[in-house]
C-alpha cells in the first residue's frame, strides 16, 4: 500500500462511500446489487478515484465534493474487470485475492453486474451534485469519459488484447493496446480532477502528459510483476500472461530493458509535473508508488 | 411494417444514419466495429428512435436534429440484445432473421461489442450538437437514461427475467419485470423527444403515461406472438418462452385474457394521448401498430 497518511485517508474515504452506496440494497432485484457490490468491495488499490481526489486537493479544492465523480471510475474499472475475467475472455478464477464474480454469481449475473456498474458510472457523473461544475463542463466530462472507455478506448484495448494473444507484437502495438486498455481511463481520472478544480489550460495539458506516462508505467510494472511475483502477493494468478501467450513489455523488450523503460517513464512523468504551476507532491508520490509497488 | 409513408421515411433516415456511423471503420481495432455494426444493421423495427423523432415532429420541431439522440436508444437496445442472446443468458442463435452476434464473432467479441455500443450510446447523448437543448437539460436527459437502463431499469429487468424462469410468477411481478426490461427504455425514448421539443410539463406527463402503456402493450403482444407465430415471421426462434419455461402474459392470464388485456392497454394509451395539448396522429398510429403487428 501507499505509505502516506493523507493518501490512505482518501483511499479509506473511497472505501467508505462504496460501502454506503450499497447500504440499501434493492431486494426486488436480487442478486444484482450483491454481485455489483461483491467485486467493488473486494479491495483494490483505488488508484483511479484517488487520482481524481488528489488533483482536486492539490489545487486547493475540496476532495470530498469530488468523491461521487471519483467513484464513477472505480465502478467503470470494476465492470471491466468482471467482464475481462469471464471464461470466454481471460478466464480468471481469482481477482483481488477472492474468487471472481462469475465463480460466485454465475456468468449471466456477472455480465449483468458489469453492465449495471457501467450504467451506474454514468449516473454518478451525470447526477452527482457539485457546486462549481457547470452543466456545460459536466457534458464535456461525459464526452471525455465515453472516449476513454468505449470503442476508441478501453473496450478497443481489450479487443486488441484478445486479438494479439499468440501473435508477434511490436512495442508500438503494445503501447497502443495499453494506452487504450488501461491508459485512457487513468488519463480521464486525472483530467476529471482537473476539470472539477477548474484548472488553467496549461496545467491541464501538463497533468494530461503526466497521466499518459503514469498509465503506460502502470502497465509496464504490471507486466513485470506478473513475471516476477507470486499469486499470493498479487491477489490474482501470476504468470498468466506467459501461460496465455500474451505479449508483455518484458517479453517484447527484455526484462532488464523493461525495468529501464519503467524508470524512464517515471522520470518523464515527474518532468511533466514540473510544468504544472504549483508543486504536486501527492501526484509525485503516486507515480513513485506505481513504479515501485509489489502488487 | 408500419404502413405510413412519413413514418417509413423516418425509419429509413435512422437506417441511413446507422450505416453512415460505421462508414469509417477503425481498422486498428478489428473486429470491434464490424461486430457492433453487424447487429445494429441486421434490421429491426427501429421503434425506439422512431418514437423520439415522432414526438419531436408532432410538436413542430425538426426531427433531423433529433436523430443522433434517437440513435442512442437503438445502440443501447442493440447492446442489450447481444448480451441477452449469449449462451449463458437466453442462448439464442437467431435474431432479426440472422445468426446472433456471438455465433459470428465469438462470445468475447460479442460481449465487447455490446459494451462498446453501451458506451457509444452515452457519447451520442452527451456529444451530439443541438441548437436548443440546454446543457442542464442534457444532463437531465443523461440521468433519465441511466435510470432507464441500469440497475433500476433494463438490467434489473433482465436479472429478474433470469431469476424468475421456471418460478411461479404473478401478473404484478411480470409487469414489474417488463416495465424494467423493455418499458423503461421505451418510456425514455418518448420523454427524450419531449425534452428535445421542450414541451410543457402537462404534455410531458401525458406522453409519459402513453409511453408506459405502450411499453407494457409491446411486451404483452411480444408474448402473444411468441406463442402464436412461426420463427420465419418473427425473425427469431418462436416458442422460446415456453421452451425455457418463462412466465408470459398468456401463461399467467390465459390467451384470450391476454388479448383482452392488450386491447385495454391500447385504449389506455390512446386516452393518455387525448390529454396532450395537440392531436398526435403518428403516436396514435404507432400504438395501434404495436397492438396489431405480426412480428
Amino acid at each position: 500500500m501507499i505509505e502516506n497518511e493523507q493518501l490512505q485517508h482518501w483511499i479509506d474515504r473511497v472505501d467508505t462511500e462504496l460501502v454506503r452506496y450499497f447500504a440499501n440494497k434493492d431486494m426486488s432485484c436480487n442478486p444484482l446489487d450483491r454481485a455489483m457490490e461483491y467485486t467493488l468491495l473486494a479491495g483494490g488499490k483505488r488508484l483511479r478515484p484517488l487520482l481524481t481526489m488528489v488533483v482536486v486537493a492539490e489545487f486547493g479544492k475540496d476532495p470530498e465534493a469530488a468523491i461521487p465523480f471519483a467513484l464513477a471510475s472505480e465502478f467503470l474499472h470494476t465492470y471491466s474487470l468482471i467482464h475481462d475475467d469471464l471464461p470466454c475472455m481471460d478466464n480468471d478464477d481469482m481477482r483481488r485475492g477472492k474468487p471472481t464474480n462469475h465463480i460466485i454469481f454465475g456468468e449471466a449475473n456477472a455480465i449483468l453486474a458489469g453492465d449495471a456498474l457501467h450504467s451506474e458510472a454514468f449516473l454518478l457523473l451525470a447526477g452527482a451534485p457539485h457546486e462549481t461544475l457547470s452543466a456545460a463542463k459536466r457534458n464535456q466530462v461525459m464526452v471525455e469519459f465515453c472516449e476513454a472507455i468505449g470503442k476508441r478506448g478501453m473496450v478497443a484495448g481489450q479487443v486488441m488484447d484478445l486479438a494479439q494473444t499468440g501473435q508477434e507484437t511490436s512495442q508500438a502495438q503494445l503501447e497502443l493496446l495499453h494506452q487504450r486498455k488501461t491508459g485512457a481511463l487513468l488519463r480521464f481520472c486525472v483530467r476529471l480532477g482537473a476539470h472539477l478544480a477548474d484548472v488553467e489550460q496549461n496545467d491541464l495539458d501538463a497533468l494530461t502528459a503526466y497521466a499518459e506516462k503514469l498509465g503506460l508505467l502502470f502497465q509496464v510494472v504490471d507486466d513485470l510483476l506478473d513475471e516476477e511475483s507470486d499469486s499470493t502477493t498479487l491477489g490474482k494468478t501470476s504468470g498468466k500472461d506467459a501461460g496465455q501467450d500474451k505479449a508483455t513489455f518484458p517479453k517484447v523488450l527484455g526484462s532488464d530493458e523493461a525495468h529501464d523503460y519503467a524508470d524512464t517513464l517515471l522520470e518523464e512523468a515527474l518532468s511533466a509535473l514540473e510544468k504544472v504551476s504549483r508543486p504536486l507532491s501527492f501526484l509525485e508520490e503516486i507515480v513513485r508508488y506505481v513504479r515501485h509497488r509489489d502488487h
